[in-house]
């Protein structure tokens, strides 16, 4: 049983091997790896790349253990518009909590959000959402949150493409995480969003696992309970993941620089400008929304997903931007 | 070419799998994969839960993507007498930079470490120790910080084993890593000490990659500077990764319970309540030094790992204590 295991795994990855879809200059691969992106200077950026990290033969070769792409999640490989994934959760939540809380009605931040009032919970800046965060992500064990956020999954519906928010992944953007995998990379998520929200599903949409996720976080405490211990999450913000916070995080957490970063914002600008500043080959890309019809346009001018300064420095760091519009042949995959 | 080395990956993999350290129950393996590990108890608690979890036919099999093992690293890994290693290389750096520091003459504490007292820095307590962590672990970029590492360990010498501090590893615990990685866990280190002293050489001296390791933390700052962004090391503890911490810790990073713990004090209790209190088999495991011959006999007394109400409660939680005298081999690995 054992060596027959063995000899199956020896031929997945010889069966890799031979569908490796790393170009090598003699033509297109059996299987096209990304067939959602269009031939173009964004995908030949990417191609040459990965081409140029793992082939042997290249000054740019890098082993594998040191291939690490970093990904920001809303925008880059998720819808973000009209508003957060997480703030639709947070809103819901305050919705089925409000009952159990008529002291909420006299409070402006929650009576909207209890009422589905997302301007009237922006109103009120940053501030309002943390009060938001804070009432619906603590208070209950790590275990139990998960459950919350997975339960919520199943049923809640974008508003405006009407799909769930695990299809509201980008399909070309799945593609290259896989792609990227396939070339020996690790792929790792650093989000502002909470790690806590995006780990009960990132493997199964994503392929990635809990342990390589990163994000936001609260605070937590251990409880020894009279049937075992438990990790009780606390109304107080532990970590944001967010701007210089994301090259920290990735010090701290992961202690190796990464290869490639993917970000669509300037909350993703330092996290590209650290990657991209390591020695050999470095890759930086950011997803530019330009496309209105199929998802949504927007960029300097945006309260979500702000891109400005990062898309000014693109050009003088040599960052690939994404035009959506140009460069993919789809963005969500079939709502299923 | 491409092929070729999927071939060789191939075999290498068969090869891996021909000589698996599990024991199938018919007999010895060919190879003997904890050759520093004597015969009876302790051995065969490990060997019987690495079977039930890898056995697909076992009720307890349990899928490789959630075979995660910790082990705490002073004490455990490592000899930490007769104090911690890190310290050795705090009171060095102290001696080193002391001549440009001529206004520690009037601290006692930094004057005490200056002149290589131990006692004289451990007599303030917790206090005299971030002190002295503090000034020689921050102030530096976090690559020269590494730097300043690797040179120290490939210079200095254990006080009194007379070897260096990356032979001092216990030869019987690298061997149980390597078993484990083997049987399709993957092993991490959740330590008290910091993140950034072990991460230089945990991959040469245990097979651990950098973003395997969780350890304590000091504050960092994202700096760009006019040759690029760096990133800045601050005399400020940012995370302290003992006792309670450590299970938050592993929550906050890996997001999945382990299957196994490995510790050896009491600052390992609450990382061993955590783990074998989760569904299903889970093994936790104590090192209890007993070898005043070969290293150190210390236990529920000692200022350094004590182990007291660990020791208490392995009973009650069916937890494997290793009496070092009597389980182990051999200590240390040759002295090379």
């Amino acid at each position: 049983m054992k060596s027959r295991t063995m000899v199956i795994l020896a031929l997945l990855i010889l069966t890799a091997g031979c569908g490796a879809p790393v170009d090598d200059g003699r033509g297109a691969a059996a299987a096209d790896p990304l067939p959602s992106w269009n031939a173009g200077p964004t995908r030949d950026a990417i191609v040459a790349f990965v081409a140029r990290v793992t082939d042997p033969a290249s000054s740019g070769f890098v082993p594998e253990a040191e291939r690490i792409a970093v990904f920001d999640n809303d925008g880059t490989l998720w819808c973000e518009q009209p508003f957060y994934t997480q703030l639709a959760f947070a809103l819901d939540r305050v919705r089925a909590m409000a009952p159990d809380h008529p002291e909420w009605a006299g409070d402006p931040v929650l009576a909207a959000a209890a009422a589905g009032d997302v301007n009237g919970v922006l109103a009120e800046g940053e501030k309002g959402l943390l009060k938001v965060v804070m009432v619906t992500h603590a208070g209950t064990t790590t275990d139990e949150f998960a459950g919350l956020v997975s339960t919520w999954l199943a049923e809640a519906r974008h508003p405006t493409l009407g799909r769930a928010y695990t299809r509201t992944v980008y399909q070309p953007m799945v593609e290259l995480l896989a792609y990227l995998r396939g070339a020996g990379f690790r792929t790792w998520i650093v989000s502002g969003g909470g790690v806590a929200f995006m780990r009960p599903w990132s493997e199964a949409v994503y392929g990635i696992p809990p342990e390589q996720v990163i994000g936001s976080r609260i605070a937590t405490a251990f409880e020894l309970r009279e049937d075992g211990p438990v990790i009780v999450r606390k109304p107080e913000l532990a970590y944001l993941d967010d701007k210089e916070g994301k090259p920290l995080a990735i010090d701290a957490i992961i202690g190796r620089r990464p290869l490639a970063a993917f970000g669509n914002s300037d909350g993703d600008l330092a996290m590209l400008q650290w990657t991209t500043a390591g020695a050999g080959p470095r890759f930086g890309l950011l997803v530019h929304h330009t496309d209105a019809a199929r998802e949504f346009a927007y960029d300097r001018a945006s309260h979500v997903g702000r891109l400005d300064k990062a898309l000014d420095e693109a050009a003088a760091h040599g960052w690939t931007v994404v035009d959506m519009q140009r460069d993919w042949t789809t963005v969500f995959p079939p709502d299923s």
